[in-house]
């Protein structure tokens, strides 16, 4: 079966995710000053609904031109110095990022193994925390998108939010798909990126951060300065050039979560990460964390099929799945959530059942799609 | 006279500078995946078109994803280590920021001080190298920016070619201008952003490096490798996620430069701001650099005329200029050739002689965009 496509490959990875057409237009607009009162206050604007998405009033937050893992260096080098005892979890690819940056700037990292795929267990942080009271802080993925493990970082912040520790969260596959709260429920830094949930191009990322973070703010880096960028962008400007369009498209992206409203989108996430896992289960697979996040689903594929082979074959049918990273790589495939909506899921589906077919596993015609429908109208 | 214009405003701003139609085409594109063969095939056919752009066959280049800035902090951070005695040239805003960068990161700075507008004499920067030879770098705009004035990088190469001295050159407002031919002239780094002369929106940067700075490199950075990205990227990969449409947006740029072809653009501009001078000298402007660079012109209005008031007149039909910074803040203001076709500046020379009368100082009109269409076309 050839498929001959007319449209381009259609993204299922976790990040890039689809742009949906709303916010392309405006990336293909003509580029604005930044050093305007346009370009003010759309920023101011794009602040506005950033709190709204984080349900705090507070100004302690800023947008860098970079990569998610640049707010993630800047949360390693804006509140913690050299020497600095904390605890990375490190059940993931992202998780030995954390782990990786901590020592690269001279912190003193306990790394807390986790099984991939597994998830923290809060009590066993708690118990390292009573045996280093002096560690200032707990460095660790809501979204572990490497296995498509959730740590339960609300469990963490009643440990952490006592203590003179941090919970630094890295909130990459989760902020704008889990209706996250970091100020009610005691997060100290929360870090994102815009090539994820906010369904933009990657290049801007966003680090939040809580009053007990503040008083530990003390900025090692030029560059990434959250004091400097954080006393300017309140006011509706940046230290060093902004990723112009990225803002202007961050506003729209954001405008576009809170009509539906964060509590909605987490909803809408959810069922459908539940429906996927239970309609790839339909077909033989079986779902790789032990406590999924509802932005992606790893997926270990029907025994003696190839997680690569499978891929190679759904890509062939103009669908993009992510395959394994790191010690999961060629075992498991993820496919993502985000920027997704309920109807483009079935075309995924469908080319996994039409896959599994051709290499010879043979399923139901409709079984994997028919079980999603059936979950996602109950 | 109300303009009551249709179009938005234009921006004649050394940066960000207008996007031209084909390269905003691509930017409101759908995304693709990074990871793929598509964006690698992409990539490397970018990095070649780069090579030639430099006119180097050398792999030594990295982009990151972030602004200017982010690569000037990475050539600090990759080939200095604390303590490294270096000289800034201080003659602007931006040779402002080397001295605060290396300052950041424990380098041991030398500002050598420039009056604002002048431009470097290489014989004192030679001297200072004598004083100093244990000086490990100089570090150096090719053109500043904040003041239009021309630093000789070439001849400054002459000096620091045979010494044990890094030539660090911010080309930010200058790659994609001049011809520039690092390797042949000598230069060891050189920074460039998106937002200038690519056309394309600011969230890019780029550093290229010699084989003599290569023998230095000992990175300090996590996000800002060198060493790391320098591997993946003659690849066709990154360390970490790329800002894929600017990576795409950028080969569109490449091939729209080396289409004309180096020569001819640094021609143009040549031609063009020679022409944006003489007009501007028949209109009782003076050029405030001594040694103007071909990137954009730095004005003082006609005396009596307030830089800032004369800016606003203008922007109400529809042009924006640049003011001052720093220093110079109010007492001039800026106009870019960057990305602009000849006959886009006789727009803001029209502008200029209209606004000029509008404010009481009377001058011919035609008299600028005359003498202006007389230049370029000699």
């Amino acid at each position: 079966m050839k498929f001959n496509n007319f449209k381009g490959e259609r993204v299922f990875t976790p990040g890039p995710v689809e742009i949906p057409d709303r916010i392309r237009e405006v990336l293909g607009r003509q580029i604005i000053h930044h050093r305007t009162k346009e370009f003010t206050e759309a920023f101011l604007e794009t602040r506005e609904l950033f709190k709204r998405l984080v349900d705090c009033p507070s100004e302690n937050f800023v947008f860098f031109a970079s990569s998610g893992t640049g707010a993630m260096e800047a949360a390693v080098l804006n509140f913690f110095s050299e020497g600095d005892k904390v605890i990375a979890v490190v059940g993931g690819k992202f998780g030995e990022r954390w782990s990786e940056l901590g020592k690269t700037y001279g912190l003193n990292v306990i790394d807390l193994s986790v099984e991939w795929g597994k998830s923290v267990n809060p009590e066993d942080v708690e118990k390292l925390l009573k045996e280093h009271p002096d560690c200032k802080g707990v460095l660790v993925q809501m979204s572990e998108s490497s296995t498509g493990a959730y740590h339960d970082v609300k469990a963490l912040a009643k440990i952490t939010r006592d203590r003179d520790t941090l919970l630094v969260v890295d909130a990459i596959t989760a902020l704008g798909v889990y209706n996250m709260k970091p100020h009610e429920w005691g997060i100290d830094i929360v870090v994102g990126g815009s090539q994820k949930a906010f369904m933009l191009p990657p290049g801007l990322s966003m680090l939040w951060f809580s009053e007990k973070a503040q008083e530990r703010l003390k900025p090692r880096s030029y560059y990434f300065n959250v004091k400097k960028e954080a006393e300017k962008q309140k006011e509706g400007q940046t230290a060093f050039t902004p990723a112009i369009s990225l803002i202007l498209a961050l506003r729209e992206s954001l405008e576009m979560l809170l009509e539906v409203g964060m509590d909605e989108v987490e909803k809408k996430y959810s069922k459908m990460s539940q429906g996927v896992r239970e309609a790839l289960k339909e077909i033989g697979c079986q779902i790789f964390p032990e406590n999924p996040v509802i932005s992606l689903t790893a997926v270990l594929p029907p025994e003696g099929v190839n997680a690569d082979e499978l891929r190679k074959a759904i890509l062939s049918m103009g669908i993009r799945l992510a395959g394994g990273q790191g010690k999961v790589k060629g075992k498991i495939f993820r496919i993502s959530h985000m920027g997704m909506d309920y109807l483009d899921v079935v075309q995924a589906l469908s080319a996994i059942e039409l896959a599994l077919n051709q290499l010879g596993k043979k399923v139901r015609y409709g079984s994997a799609v028919g079980k999603y429908l059936e979950v996602i109208s109950s």
